[in-house]
């Protein structure tokens, strides 16, 4: 059936007998092509009847869906012409594994960020009466998006007479972890009542009577929400039956879906934490397959020597917002509950709460984020952890091209802010090793610091650990004439040129700052006397990261070289892909490198040698 | 009486009467200083008794007072040993307007931002409990302040077994406008129903009996804050009562106070809005001092102009996050309700609400904010706004040094961001009339668009308007060998320096690059034919802004140049002052400007030509 659906009008004519086959083979095609490409499984799997019943009761793309997140749209991907290219999803050029308005009129808007969509809606809505036009506008909000101050934000904003809105409430229970806080209390309360939850069921909508303090009902309609629900979401009849009621309401309204992550893959079922955003597996058993590297990753280093560090230093207490389990901070959680933090998706909540755990000085605080999350809490490490002079260490995590996420993914903006603060320690460790000599030392430097890391495969092993200084970087090789500067793991591209550029017997330097704030300005004083040709490899938009600090000290200190080439990601957005493919795409392979050093530096010398 | 309080101490022992004359005199004190330094007048005089009685119950500084904002901590400061200083408040290395740990113990944050009082507080009492010590955590929040997001991030992750935590919520039932949304009808639903009024206010906390929908107790005891109130915020007597009372409760709380804005200054009660961030003043009749100057500000400029772009524009709207006072938009909301839209401090919600509204291309939006609060949204710049493609223009208002606000409002850190977003348009004029030219254009560039502007007198009238191309700067002077690049307003000061220069016989180049992004290379080229010392001047900082910008064009292109001098503001914070007191402090005066380019550049070169 799924092959011959070209747009959702094609199953507006389909019994509810045959929705049910079709969600069949939806869920079949997801596993099958997820097993190879990974992705988000378990919400995917989750979300397959509720899509398909927008879908046959709603007419898209006049009437608007925009799902929050977005990672949970392979259905709707599948319903609206994207069938034949999902076997590509995540993959370079392929399908993205977001929402993309560039894939399909049935997109809206890229997203990728949680708890955009209410607030997005609205701005829709808000047009939508502006121009007296008809359409139905739905945000598909999940329960852990509930915790994002934006999402409160925006239920606040929502006018009373607002019509033709309907938000619905896609709640599995989780977040990527657990969830945490009161609202997920509030929503889980009803559903552990059966009485109520019947009560709920058999009702359209909830009578005045019905209220009680702590139940979701109330919790949406002091925001003016009539509140409906909890439907089962896996229930195609009973969603469409609701769904077409709740056409009729004048009001704004919300609809609450009770869905299980990984529905119809008792792997999946069992383990939504780990197969929320899945490794490639055994489409029959579930199980991943085995890693293919004995390496582990910046993530894993950081959270096993943090628990390490932990263990010997009390007063170590680390926050995350809701990415534990990315950023391999379980094992930390596990052995020392009470100070390992999950506040739930509220990146500035999280930072500006580590402001006041640290305040007093006793306390050791790491605010562990993603590069990209960051981005909502720019405010809070100016507001209330750098302007304070509060050491706070920032472990920021997925820092670079995110690969199979996207564009929305990329965590290639950070150092442009956080380089403005002053105080601040920006630094990236090149390898597992140095993550862990950084970790050693980067309380004891006293300031605001931020260590930021790719998710990708690192050496831990090799050599015996040694003491960083702040703001000391390292020579790695030694040559003259043409120096590489080059952040983080960017180093191995770099030790590739000067392996390719020594082939053709041209010696030079590689030099690894580690710290972008503050440069080692005394090493890059130095090898300067000798260098005149400067490459800089950074995989950070070139607009602010490391390329922009070295040209502001060359010429601030008025140092005169030959050239300088700055290498990173240039001023565009980036799609998906693997990081190969994506280097590729942006010349910073070192083969690419090597031609690029060629045609500059080398062709030059020799032009500057023949006059 | 209020020249003998050195600590909080002193008022221990006073009799109600004696608090009451108190009051009076702390009234006084605060309309006399004011009246001179300006500064955050209604607030001020609304938590007068508030104060005294949280000093009188509490035990500071070792119980917790955590001022949301902090612009209403003058009565605070004038107990706790600031009184002989206060007469210097908001004054260059006077006393600070907000709350400032550097002044006193009693001070814990800067502060400045709605919304981070409630995370700094949990994370405070974490760390008190995570050390088993027993000291109360008070957070005051305002009303206004529960449109912030982060204020709900932080209530969803309150511990419910959380002791010795007293939320005091100050309503005054005020943003700096009038409140929006929900939460504030929640809140104001009790005070406008006498019953109810009356109900709670004669009980300790509201049984779950008297519970409604939407009222106070029921918004935040699913939190699990237990609710008291609303109490008379003037009277003294009872809310010692209360607060002494709520000591011995073993759940973490919050206490309703409702205050009056201006309270004991009939014409600041009468015009709150006017009166919350006050000019100078008669301190008999409470009006405003007549402005010294005929000309406008920038932000009067840009509030006048885009009221005239909207009469001929019906698709043209204004977003702002509770700021339409300070941005000059209530002409624009007054003559189109509709087309003007205040959302309450909600930035993040602001900005992707603006993503919304223009997703369809049939609008033409607005984003009104203040350069420190963007801050808050520039993930949502990013991922709802610039990765979308959506031309939205942002209209920057405090961008540059705040004067009397000190360093939580400078608006220094923009431009290093907003430069890092692949397409978008970042500008800044050097007076009105180039703003109202910038405006002219802004949405036919069909970009993303920040035109930034600080909260100054300047012109706009003398010539007539010209055409203003997307990246096209402007000579002002045509010189050779200096060459002065300048940003926005600091072109006043390159044009005194060029003065300065000229009385010595020495011709200097002044160029207005007006965009930051793009940059006018074709110009620049040009200019470097016939000028080797350049000089990049702006009230920004200089890890990210023009000087940043500029540096990285010379680099990447290759032009050979004697020497750059960026200047701006440095790597450190910078606290209060008139803007000239902290131009001086950096070095950025004319005459201090021509100094260093007299010890630099003319030196230099009569070194070179005696050579």
């Amino acid at each position: 059936m799924l092959s011959k659906i070209q747009s959702p009008q094609d199953i507006h004519s389909c019994s509810i007998e045959e929705l049910v086959e079709l969600a069949d083979e939806i869920r079949k095609r997801i596993i099958s092509v997820l097993s190879v490409n990974g992705g988000h499984l378990a919400s995917n799997l989750g979300i397959v009847e509720l899509t398909l019943a927008l879908h046959y009761v709603f007419n898209a793309p006049e009437d608007k869906f925009l799902f929050d997140v977005s990672h949970q749209t392979y259905t709707h991907k599948l319903l609206t012409g994207r069938n034949d290219r999902f076997g590509k999803i995540r993959k370079y050029k392929g399908l993205c594994g977001f929402s993309h308005p560039n894939e399909s009129d049935y997109d809206h808007f890229y997203a990728g960020h949680a708890g955009t969509a209410l607030s997005l809606a609205l701005g829709m809505a808000k047009n939508r009466d502006l121009f007296d036009r008809e359409e139905f506008v739905i945000p598909v909000i999940g329960d852990a998006t509930l915790t994002c101050g934006m999402v409160l934000e925006a239920l606040n904003n929502l006018p009373r007479d607002l019509k033709k809105f309907i938000v619905v409430l896609n709640d599995n229970a989780m977040s990527i972890s657990n969830n945490v806080g009161a609202i997920s209390n509030i929503l889980s309360r009803i559903i552990s009542s059966p009485l109520i939850h019947k009560f709920y069921a058999d009702s359209d909508a909830s009578p005045e009577s019905q209220k009680t303090l702590a139940c979701p009902s109330a919790f949406f309609e002091q925001y003016g929400l009539t509140y409906v629900g909890p439907i089962d979401g896996h229930d195609i009849k009973k969603l469409i039956t609701k769904l077409t009621a709740l056409k009729k309401l004048d009001s704004p309204c919300l609809i609450h879906v009770q869905t299980t992550k990984g529905k119809g893959m008792p792997e999946a079922m069992r383990n939504p934490i780990t197969h929320h955003g899945a490794k490639p597996f055994n489409p029959d058993s579930g199980k991943f397959l085995p890693n293919p590297s004995l390496k582990p990753t910046f993530p894993k280093v950081f959270g096993r020597h943090i628990l390490e560090l932990a263990k010997k230093d009390p007063t170590l207490v680390a926050v995350t917002p809701a990415m534990s389990y990315g950023s391999c901070l379980d094992g930390l959680k596990e052995a020392f509950p009470k100070r390992c933090i999950d506040v739930g998706i509220a990146e500035p909540h999280s930072v500006t709460y580590c402001g006041g755990l640290a305040k007093n000085g006793n306390l050791n605080v790491v605010s562990s984020i993603y590069a990209t999350f960051l981005q909502r809490a720019l405010d809070n490490v100016f507001h209330d952890v750098c302007l304070q002079e509060i050491p706070i260490v920032f472990a920021i995590d997925r820092a670079g091209l995110s690969g199979a996420d996207g564009p929305t993914h990329h965590g290639i903006y950070d150092i442009s802010f956080l380089r403005s603060m002053p105080n601040m320690v920006v630094c990236q460790p090149r390898n597992g090793r140095v993550l862990k000599e950084l970790m050693n030392e980067m309380f004891l430097w006293n300031r605001p610091t931020a260590i930021r890391y790719p998710n990708m495969i690192t050496e831990e092993d090799g050599e015996p650990l040694v003491k960083r200084k702040l703001g000391r970087g390292e020579v790695l090789a030694l040559g003259s004439g043409i120096l590489i500067i080059a952040l983080g793991h960017m180093i191995e591209e770099a030790l590739e040129v000067h392996q390719l550029l020594a082939d053709k017997g041209i010696p030079c330097t590689i030099f690894d700052p580690i710290f972008v704030k503050p440069l080692d300005e005394n090493a890059l004083d130095e090898l300067l006397k000798t260098h005149s040709f400067i490459l800089t490899l950074e995989e950070h938009s070139l607009q602010g990261g490391l390329g922009a600090a070295v040209n502001q000290y060359l010429i601030q200190n008025g140092h005169d070289v030959d050239q300088v080439l700055n290498k990173g990601i240039p001023d565009q957005y980036m799609q998906q892909g693997s990081r190969k493919e994506l280097l590729k795409e942006i010349g910073l392979l070192p083969s690419q490198l090597m031609t690029e050093i060629e045609n500059t530096v080398i062709l030059k010398n020799k032009h500057m040698a023949s006059l």
